[in-house]
């Protein structure tokens, strides 16, 4: 791969006290898939990079999707306007029973494009079938922390399986996916079933991704049952103990978050305000988490209740509801936002160090977004652009580890009309719903 | 003007019962500027038709803006995360005072510019030099409700001033402008003042377009000062016996409800909540109005505070916080979302029997959405791709009157390149806020 020259971009960057902000007129060097070096444009050219001009494009890190069951774009307006048990039981978990191998990977390559397309360079995904999921993001040339999504009935067996295909997938792509154990959440995993899921993540070294205290009602249901909240759950059967990647956190109480506040080193919340704002589930206590040191990750959960994979509207949903809520509009101003955006997100993952930073070292996952649009004028505020207007359609360019995936909304890895033939082909079949053969039941 | 049909595209139209579907395949005949017929493609044209072909396009009605002030996209990105008095007082009102006629017609030509690329057809605007407004509509093609915005303090010379400006430009541009008075809010208008307006609206046979109850600080402020609520002294003063527009309501108590009930059919309610989350306003009480039969309508606010004018935005917000609020997901199903986007805005402009539909004998201002993005794949369910899919960048092709005004994304009526050019020439100049020289006070 020959060295690259972004030349003459704007460039989201820290400034002196950390806090993101927008440098102008950046060129910005990637040499061996790392970012190399920034600096002010104009001065001369090392021989041989190849040059990709980008004037009046805001370059920013490649945007993370902290938690996702990509290949769900498949099911796409399937469940609307119905409470969640409704969701899971008549809509959801029968739908999946439809599910092969072959339709995973095509929805996975759906899932993909539209996300490529939206400037995500990096998803941690928790599905099914997730050895064509892997395929497809190899093909694709993003970024990926897959988790194959077990549940407790699935019997240990299936848990052993699940982490050979961790153990199998782990740095494959070139180093570009990460793995992970994934027990589907304490509701549908027994206690037994949740500490072998640590021991095998323990073993392996890797982490777990869950879905823990999703909405209030699960949290009140928790302790009713048992007297112990999710989250009290997942200390007691040894979750916390390896890293944990937590979806969604709107049931967190005061108590959960002091708990978390212990594990914060290995903790992330991946938030998916999107999919709350729809299922009517509350939203995550973004301040009290941040304040206790734990990292926040936007996130679009899947396609049946976000229909879009689109993290800027995550990112503005995010920020919009905080202040909300907290009936303040000076709660989360732009900077703090746009670092959950990227640092956020990648510190969730555990991969702060590599990826969610313009800064020389890290990886190359980098995007070009177009700030000349009608809706960006005039361009008083980049920043606030970028949380206010930016649209997943200004995406001009995707690059991930030096690799242009997209260059002027054009793919360069992924095959579109393929997919969408793909897609379409099957898509009748993705309809129909057998409720008596859904894969589980939702009872928290 | 030719006759025109939009060939096998698909139509969001009334089911017999009156809610709103998607037809697939139609063909919908334009003549004279109005729709003629929507049926089944496949049949043969009418003899020198211009056809535009649909497929794969999902028709709508054109999206109606009831609440902008369009030429403030010259401070977009200006006044961020700061409290409501801060932004009147150390931003808005300072910037304005910057405003020169010239001015507002660029900025009113990027504003249309933004609205056309987002498929707005119709915009209520409450701003000033409205001459220069009107003239930009009249370019662009486009249908709008313009008001002159006066402020108590301006005194009565300059309100019957605003009022020629009414009289001169009513049926303006063909018939597509049509006025109103617009005195800001009760908060900065006194009763003489608005009783004053409403004699110009009764004299002129024309309505009033005004801020009021805006936030619940605001009512409680008049509660305070004078023991009537904002919508109470709009009655009093005889607001309310002339067709009122009123933005934004988020202040609205029950009582208040009451009152608009008894003139409900002739009061609309502009909703923008985009704003409201950035300003955190709380949210208008949708339901309690629609409940009382009083029309509400989508808005997009001015654009430092909401930063787009973005239908589809608001309309996707309006449906998501409705859910969010009653804490039920199944508050405001997509066919009510989509009915108060289109013939909800057309009501609480007062235009409901002209727009706001599909069918024979209304104004064909309509628009193509493109759904063949990734991100609406598979299309099992089109009219949750409108509220919770579709971005402004998807609309394809914009018609007012049967005129095409974009195609293919390609405009028609407005010079793009000149109005970037022109705003980006006067950019530092808007930005300079001198406090000492604010056009107002904001103190509720």
């Amino acid at each position: 791969m020959t060295d690259t020259c972004i030349r003459d971009c704007h460039a989201l960057v820290p400034d002196a006290s950390g806090s993101l902000t927008i440098a102008r007129n950046q060129d910005i060097l990637v040499r061996g898939g790392r970012i190399a070096e920034l600096r002010p444009t104009g001065g001369p050219l090392e021989a041989g990079v190849t040059v990709l001009e980008g004037q009046r494009m805001l370059a920013m890190p490649g945007l993370i999707n902290t938690h996702a069951h990509v290949p769900m774009v498949l099911f796409r307006g399937l469940a609307e306007d119905v409470p969640i048990e409704r969701w899971f039981n008549e809509f959801i978990w029968p739908l999946e029973s439809n599910l092969t191998e072959a339709d995973v990977y095509w929805g996975a390559q759906l899932g993909l494009l539209e996300m490529i397309e939206g400037g995500v360079t990096t998803v941690a995904d928790h599905y099914f079938h997730m050895d064509r999921v892997a395929q497809a993001v190899e093909e694709a040339g993003t970024r990926a922390h897959l988790g194959w999504a077990v549940f407790g009935s699935n019997g240990y067996k299936v848990l052993a399986e699940t982490a050979a295909f961790a153990e199998r997938w782990r740095g494959g792509a070139g180093g570009r996916i990460t793995t992970c154990m994934a027990p589907h959440a304490p509701y549908t995993c027994d206690d037994g079933f949740l500490r072998a899921s640590a021991g095998h993540a323990n073993r392996l070294g890797i982490g777990i991704h869950i879905h823990a205290a999703e909405e209030m009602n699960q949290t009140n249901a928790s302790l009713e049952k048992r007297g112990l909240t999710p989250i009290q759950v997942l200390k007691d059967t040894g979750v916390l103990g390896v890293p944990t990647l937590i979806a969604h956190g709107c049931g967190l109480l005061p108590q959960d978050i002091e708990l978390l506040e212990k594990h914060r080193a290995s903790v992330g919340i991946a938030h998916a305000p999107k999919t709350y704002l729809k299922l009517a589930m509350g939203m995550t206590p973004i301040r009290a988490l941040r304040k206790a040191g734990i990292a926040v990750g936007l996130a679009t959960d899947g396609a049946v209740s976000n229909n879009t994979l689109d993290i800027f509207e995550s990112l503005r949903l995010m920020t919009m509801m905080q202040k909300h809520e907290a009936m303040d509009p000076e709660v989360l101003p732009i900077p703090e936002a746009l670092d959950i955006a990227t640092r956020g997100s990648a510190a969730a993952l555990g991969m702060g160090d590599r990826i969610g930073k313009l800064a020389p070292g890290y990886q190359a996952d980098l995007i070009l977004v177009d700030t000349r649009g009608a809706h960006w004028q005039p361009p008083h505020n980049l920043a606030a652009g970028l949380v206010y207007s930016a649209r997943a359609s200004d995406v001009h360019t995707v690059m991930v580890e030096g690799r242009v995936l997209m260059r002027e909304r054009r793919h360069l890895t992924l095959d579109k009309e393929r997919i969408l033939n793909e897609v379409a082909s099957t898509m009748e079949r993705m309809a129909r719903r057998v409720p008596e053969s859904r894969i589980q039941s939702y009872k928290p």
